[in-house]
């Protein structure tokens, strides 16, 4: 059986792993992401110790982004415009590639997640689901008939805009470029922000959770009304918060207001909005998925230049 | 050739053709959408007396919703909990299959237009794309990677929650479901409701068309952000007001504020948010695409009892 590198690459952490499915997970390591020299250097140095014995067939990346995912531009495969300091045109799946000397494949962190719980997780046997992820940012993958949305580049979920009633929550939200869009009300910054301490440090009963629980319902219903997905995934750090999950259930069902007929929703909503079925590994073990796909040549949805990096 | 049928069952009025496409449109009639049992009786009529001499080999019809795609679903093809008076569970499909006898097709009013697009209008050599209408209600229809979007049911992109600033615009919003959902605040009945005349009867440069540009474009950056689609079509009664196209590209490319990447949306935006290359005909004519399927057997989308009407 072949054997796969994955990278999740996350705007907060880097996770590397070599095996073949959840199951054979052969070595896993996590490290801060920092600047692009020093995160690209770990992640290379760890396919190095771990594949001494065994080369890998292929290695997937599940990146942050946004990503520049268009086979025919210039900067193919680059971080493009990211507020992450150091990271905007940063060419991981190349440098990847030059050291590592194996295929390629690349898509966002999310993507990747939405591939891995499709695979082995949470959205096995279905063709039409979200993955949606809670952190430092927040982004999403969406499969539909089977097949991950790319479109002209790559869905950015975080920066929709949604209602914010300045009245009830003044802050005015944390995204450099749209100030209150999602992911400026409700990602792990904008908690922090408007708190004054990390979500992961506020207790069960804060007030903090019930508005993330609203806006996120509002990202939720916006996802439900253009997409209609089968089951929607919530994964990232901020929806470790178990407690989020039952009051974002019954909000989600509040605003549809019992608008749509699929009895899903009003009658099954614990088994339409859930946390991933592979934790926190959903993006690393997507990354394997994207490494078959690099290994099967042009199959894949983008290739990194594969066909010259054997 | 198969001579099509085609309906167009809009929530104002119905229009039914017969042809072969939109260069062969041998019938076309519109009347308006009132009672079932009196739209149903007109529709039959209609294609009684135009197929005399040649028989309809399908019949496609675009209907307004929400529709029960599910075709394990003992009400597939029914209008479920439309607003619409009467029109809450009328079987539209089975009623035309049984009085023609024809192999039927039924999907969204706005998917159908979206095939009619793809096939001979502004989407064509497009694999994702949006067509969104704004008229007595707003919906869109979506292809990702070539096919449309239904999953659990079908989209209904008009009820996308979007922020509502009440100091600017204290109107409450119209939808009897949701409220100020973005149909609830854009559609023809909003703008009545908010300046008391229809919006047909509004000067060019009335302050209704910045507004609605404003909420048009919050609802097309959240399409946007969800499908990063390739271009987006943008049809129904209120997008004849031409002067909404440039008030709502650029509120478009301000609220993304440089953020994706992909040039079409700075450099060629007159290209990427357009009218319908088939005019008020997207819908009737994609009605004909449906009937191709029905014909087709069960290669269709979404296929009403079809293997049992022949």
């Amino acid at each position: 059986m072949p054997l796969w590198g994955g990278i999740e690459a996350g705007g907060t952490k880097t996770v590397c792993a070599v095996g073949t499915g959840p199951e054979d997970l052969r070595a896993e390591v996590r490290f801060p992401t920092t600047t692009p020299t020093e995160t690209i250097q770990r992640i290379i140095q760890f396919f190095r110790e771990q594949t001494s014995e065994e080369p890998l067939a292929a290695v997937g990346i599940a990146s942050f982004g946004p990503l520049d995912l268009d086979p025919e531009s210039p900067r193919f495969g680059y971080i493009t415009s990211t507020p992450k300091p150091g990271w905007a045109s940063a060419n991981l799946a190349g440098s990847v590639r030059r050291s590592l000397g194996t295929p390629v494949c690349l898509d966002t962190d999310v993507n990747a997640a939405a591939l891995g719980e499709h695979q082995w997780g949470a959205a096995r046997g279905l063709d039409d689901f979200v993955y949606l992820t809670v952190g430092t940012g927040i982004g999403g993958g969406a499969m539909v008939n089977g097949r991950l949305t790319h479109g002209l580049g790559h869905p950015e979920m975080g920066h929709m805009r949604v209602p914010h009633d300045r009245d009830l929550d003044p802050f005015e939200g944390s995204c450099p470029y749209h100030g209150d869009c999602l992911e400026g009300l409700a990602a792990g910054p904008a908690l922090e922000a408007r708190w004054g301490q990390p979500g992961a440090t506020l207790g069960e009963d804060h007030p903090a959770w019930p508005l993330e629980a609203d806006y996120l319902a509002f990202g939720l219903v916006n996802l439900i009304c253009v997409l209609s997905p089968q089951r929607i995934i919530m994964g990232g750090g901020i929806m470790e918060q178990r407690q989020i999950f039952p009051l974002l259930r019954r909000r989600v069902q509040e605003l549809l207001n019992g608008y749509l007929q699929a009895s899903e929703i009003p009658e099954q909503i614990e088994e339409y909005i859930v946390p991933p079925g592979l934790g926190e590994r959903a993006g690393v073990l997507g990354a394997f998925v994207l490494a078959q796909q690099a290994a099967q040549g042009a199959s894949g949805p983008i290739q990194a230049q594969s066909s010259a990096a054997t």
